[in-house]
């Protein structure tokens, strides 16, 4: 199940964009989709979270789920309980069809009429087959990309996982082959007619950011918030 | 395809809970299941963007998209050429078998041992088959509640959809029957044996806001921002 010669790293540079397929061609707002490498990896690395879905006795399944990016690999991490990871192992060799989607709303737009009313979004949807990294090394760089994507410069400052951790821990790669983008930005897009209509238009953007960090009870005061934690 | 004697809204109150299913049950961590339907709708109202996950040719789709609330009912609008919306129609009466999921990002929680690492966060998976709206009145209920969820006050300050509009917008409805949350919150979970590790833990609170509104170039400047956009 391991695949240790992978195509996704000796493959094309970061320059290359994804090829389009019949899954990543949208049917509508074909001028949003992008296949930039770059694009996809910077919306990727915003953030730690994606929803991962999966197929389970016929019907969708989609989970919100941490993940890290390791150039063209994607790993999700879980315990071995958990249903698409035991998924992934039951169904051994062919892996596990997924799709991981990464969204950010970066703005609600409000047209003047109803319909046009959108969001400023962008958003990396990844088609592919999960399989399980068996590999201890790869599962070491897996674990530390997770932590790492979430906190850069925390997997050096925390305890690695132990060999009974480990034991529990299940993880799933997913190449980047079969990816998009999709990108709105801009204004509302009102039909002319609309434009001597009454009503406030214009968009809003959203703000995200952290607060300071509360430290755990038993954190000996002597400890003082890291400079990786002050970056963020 | 309508189903206008709908059970969500004949059936239990809002104080009685979810019925566990098979399939909302978790296999791990399963205090922070809960099918407590106040707080099933507390979740759900705090944004509009949820993640659709679908069936095709046997693969998992997932896409962002908008959602509003109306009680026990979600409802998602699109294009009526986008692909999970053209399936509901072709599937006609069975209507489509989707997972809908939100999740809020609440906290990073930074335990001493990368393993205990994870995040604070609230989330909501619906499973169930979506059907196509096709009654009218409904249909204009669901466009507002979609306008609404985003931005309270604004479906009545906003021209509706017209004929034209209408024709070319699928509506589909998801009753919240099969529904669980799941919540994490709290500091981290460390070993007791890793509580004098040297390394700084606790959690790190995300913030979530609204920028100043940007009107559009075309904006009569006489037209002011709207109380109900203050009030985001």
């Amino acid at each position: 199940m391991q695949d240790t010669a992978s195509p996704a790293t000796t493959g094309p540079g970061a320059t290359t964009p994804y090829p389009p397929t019949e899954r990543t061609v949208p049917t509508r707002a074909k001028e949003r989709a992008s296949y930039d490498r770059e694009l996809v990896h910077s919306i990727l690395d915003e953030t730690y979270l994606c929803h991962l879905g999966f197929v389970r006795d016929g019907a969708p399944v989609v989970l919100p789920t941490m993940f890290g990016r390791v150039g063209e690999h994607l790993y999700v991490h879980g315990s071995t309980g958990s249903r698409p990871l035991r998924n992934t192992r039951a169904a051994a060799d062919p892996g596990l069809p997924v799709c991981l989607t990464v969204t950010h709303v970066d703005a609600l737009v409000l047209a003047r009429s109803a319909f046009h009313h959108s969001l400023n979004y962008r958003s990396v949807v990844v088609h592919g087959t999960a399989v399980a990294v068996t590999d201890p090394e790869e599962r070491r760089i897996a674990l530390d990309a997770i932590v790492e994507q979430a906190v850069p410069g925390r997997s050096r400052d925390s305890r690695p996982a132990n060999t009974k951790e480990l034991a529990a821990t299940a993880v799933i790669r997913l190449d980047l082959d079969e990816v998009s983008a999709k990108v709105r930005t801009g204004g509302p897009d009102d039909e002319p007619e609309d434009i001597t209509l009454p009503h406030w238009t214009g968009i809003v953007p959203l703000t995200r950011g952290y607060a300071q960090p509360v430290p755990a009870d038993d954190l000996d005061p002597s400890i003082t918030v890291p400079d990786y934690l002050h970056a963020l």
